[in-house]
């Protein structure tokens, strides 16, 4: 029986349309019934799940657990921080009826977990025994919006959210750049994708933080993508919410926080940095599947029981190289459809490295080995297969890597001219790096002639000095450039 | 420095004040300022954790994956099954304004998801090679409640909730009856709570089912808790859903279908089942850590040494034992708190195996193994202790499992009398197996009279007969009464 093939746009041809096709074709994700929302199916859910086994591991380690709060704010609770509630009041869902009844007080749904979270802060911190105090959460959060943008712009989404109390600023300072690069790192070293990073102005920094670090990587279509942030909240929500502590001194002082975060966002630059015309290309360390071993004839009794071997040899080859973690190697028997299909199905996934065992192989006691990100096909025997194996997917997983980061390095433009300026926002976009007078103004003002916000300012100031990009006032001071997710 | 000791008040002296003591200063979780939540602590959530992992791992491992669904569900989908929508109306939070703006329809936030996640199955499903199609979810659930009863009744709570689509009948009774098997399993070999299964009636069982099956436990003062529920759906949500496929023969036939779930209840189960006077006692294959090491003097650097080769060469011998899992190990190395101080808080805590360290212990390379179940301290060489460890921690599950166990089975009576029924649910109350003719009507009466419910209907029926122990007539079925969570 014959199948047809699952057809993509192609992604030079028109990217928005690819982005869709690949999430629907490869059945990442899909929409539903409730505007605005998204179902993460199980392909994609896996990505997720990848994404809190290595990175929540990464914070249990750095000595933050896991709790939970509720998904419930009273709206009086939200109302504390005055700049908080102000940026975060246009996306508020709220619950008015409960059990058949109106509320006194309505509630809202969770758009981040400050104002929840710290009324308890509040109650658990009394000494300076208590600190620093530090917790996680993995959960949903609903922020209003109905034009469905699939992983990247959805009513619903989930993330994780960290929040510490510190008895210093320069402590609290410190956690925040601490989780902008454990952020980084992730995206960088997991995920494969190349970034910047950096201080966000104050006009985009997150409603009631001092300083927000932020995490930026660049899409193909030239557009950049918040992959993380990270908030000093200083002293703000503890005067708020009365969040005192007893120094060592007797003196009773305000805590410093912080909070970090990342969400379902991720996946969606996932597919699109990395993907290619054939549909979704995933790098190795977060791919649900990183080998599948397809026979040719898996109605054949001697072909699939080498293709079985084959796989346990591979599965146990990765296992001892990397430790603990899970190698996943998947056999695709299914007798239903033809090699090409399949082929094209695992394409369409993503799957890093595909071996093919055939008549041929068995007889040779080989394997054909075909990687995803440059479609290289060769033929090796087995035994040379074991030995590599690990070799290849980290070799997939570097030029993935390295791929996205040449066209990173390609598309940032140091620009000294408005007019330059604006053209490269219609033309190729990517960021651009100019010399920004420190003005919300000259901010405001080239966000309205061109979309382009400021995505990041660099923490190292390299001294140099020039003219604001708008304004022309001299500054000293370079800063990221781009239209945005 | 002294620091004052947690009391709680006495388990056989105020069941249900010693069970909130716990709970709060075992720092499990907490009230929080949204009437009905709580907040689930580190250490609660580490122990919902434990269920994830464990339950997690046998639910993936029967080939069904993790997906995510919207939080919101459009009110007229709910209404789409009318005995669904009919009995959880009465426990709905409605959202009515999104965006600042009222809504056109209001939605509702899940108490459960059968309405949401099924008109995606019905897209997904079309031919019979799309079945069985089986999704399993871990997220929150909101059901209205006010009076928190932290863990047992909360306005939300977590859980994981299976859903399967089956051509067959069969198949869809089989998957429902195998869940209940895989819960069971679950509750007793990893939470050591002995349990009775068994069929819900008519009037217990979940809004639009079949059948619903269940998994019960007895808590310490005579009331049951449901510890996991699973349903047959049949087709009635195929039905109010159209959910069809093309069968072999070509022909669109309805799914059968079944839904599953367990949550953070099991918990409150947990706490209440195995705890005494001294706090919690968890069963090892639970306990987020299963041994601390307490050195009696954390500023004695030989000691300290000492007490983090044992400590290392416990965790060794444990991870050898059991493969995989997380053995935890603690040292408390807290110089503020006296070794009293600490011994009170693991016991608090229910740690299974506390290991003192100090200077006798040392010098004769030995340790003190003190066992949290049953309070039995004894000296032994560290060599036998390594040796042991496994061993130790073992026993400490089955005993907890075997102490639950005699106490169910001597809290199970049969009774034929109803004055003797009404008495013993007044008095010790515990589960009645008694005669049931079977009509709703007897049920009801039963519950006006005794708040004793039907909890299960016994799978195999024993060959017997006897008289309804309300109307007399005859009967050939027992059933398990109780008073219920």
């Amino acid at each position: 029986m014959e199948f047809e093939k699952k057809e993509i746009t192609k992604k030079s041809k028109d990217f928005s349309r690819w982005y869709t096709d690949v999430i629907l074709k490869a059945e990442l994700a899909d929409y539903t019934p409730v505007k605005g929302s998204m179902v993460i199916r199980p392909y994609g859910y896996a990505l997720w799940e990848g994404v809190q086994q290595r990175l929540g591991q990464a914070i249990k380690d750095s000595g933050v657990p896991n709790a939970y709060f509720p998904l419930f704010i009273p709206h009086s609770l939200l109302e504390k921080e005055k700049k908080h509630v102000k940026g975060f009041s246009p996306e508020l869902a709220v619950v008015t009826h409960g059990g058949g009844k109106k509320l006194a007080e309505p509630l809202v749904v969770r758009p981040t977990s400050e104002t929840i979270m710290y009324p308890l802060f509040a109650k658990w911190i009394q000494s300076w025994r208590d600190l620093p105090f530090k917790v996680n959460q993995w959960c949903n959060i609903v922020r209003w919006e109905l034009r469905t943008y699939l992983f990247l712009r959805t009513l619903e989404f989930l993330w994780q959210e960290g929040h510490t109390a510190h008895a210093t600023a320069k402590e609290a300072e410190e956690e925040s750049l601490g989780r902008m690069k454990m952020y980084q790192d992730f995206v960088e070293g997991v995920l494969a994708i190349p970034t910047i990073v950096g201080r966000k102005s104050a006009a985009e920094k997150f409603a009631g933080a001092e300083n927000t670090y932020t995490v930026e990587a660049l899409m193909p279509d030239g557009k950049a993508l918040q992959c993380g942030t990270s908030h000093n909240l200083g002293q703000n929500f503890a005067k708020a919410f009365e969040i005192q502590f007893q120094d060592k001194d007797g003196q009773r002082r305000y805590v410093y926080q912080t909070s970090w975060g990342l969400s379902t966002r991720i996946i969606g630059a996932l597919i699109m940095v990395h993907g290619d015309d054939n549909g979704l290309v995933l790098p190795p360390r977060i791919a649900p599947i990183q080998v599948v071993v397809v026979p040719i004839d898996p109605e054949d009794k001697e072909q699939m029981e080498y293709a079985r071997d084959v796989a346990a040899e591979s599965n146990s080859a990765l296992r001892r190289a990397d430790q603990g973690s899970a190698a996943t190697i998947y056999i695709d028997d299914r007798s239903q459809y033809t090699p090409g299909y399949k082929y094209n199905e695992w394409e369409l996934k993503g799957v890093p490295v595909r071996i093919e065992v055939g008549p041929a192989e068995v007889r040779e006691n080989a394997v054909t080995v075909v990687r995803r990100d440059t479609g290289e096909k060769c033929q090796m025997s087995n035994v040379k297969c074991q030995k590599e194996i690990e070799k290849i997917l980290n070799d997939v997983q570097e030029n993935l890597y390295q791929k996205a980061r040449k066209f990173l390095k390609e598309n940032i433009r140091e620009v000294e001219d408005y007019a330059e300026f604006k053209k490269v926002m219609t033309g190729p976009r990517g960021f651009i790096k100019a010399f920004w007078c420190g003005s919300s103004e000259c901010e405001a003002k080239i966000k309205e002639e061109t979309r382009a916000t400021i995505r990041a300012i660099p923490l190292e100031s390299e001294s140099a000095s020039g003219r604001c990009i708008y304004c022309g006032r001299s500054s000293s001071s370079q800063v990221f450039f781009a239209q945005a997710y």
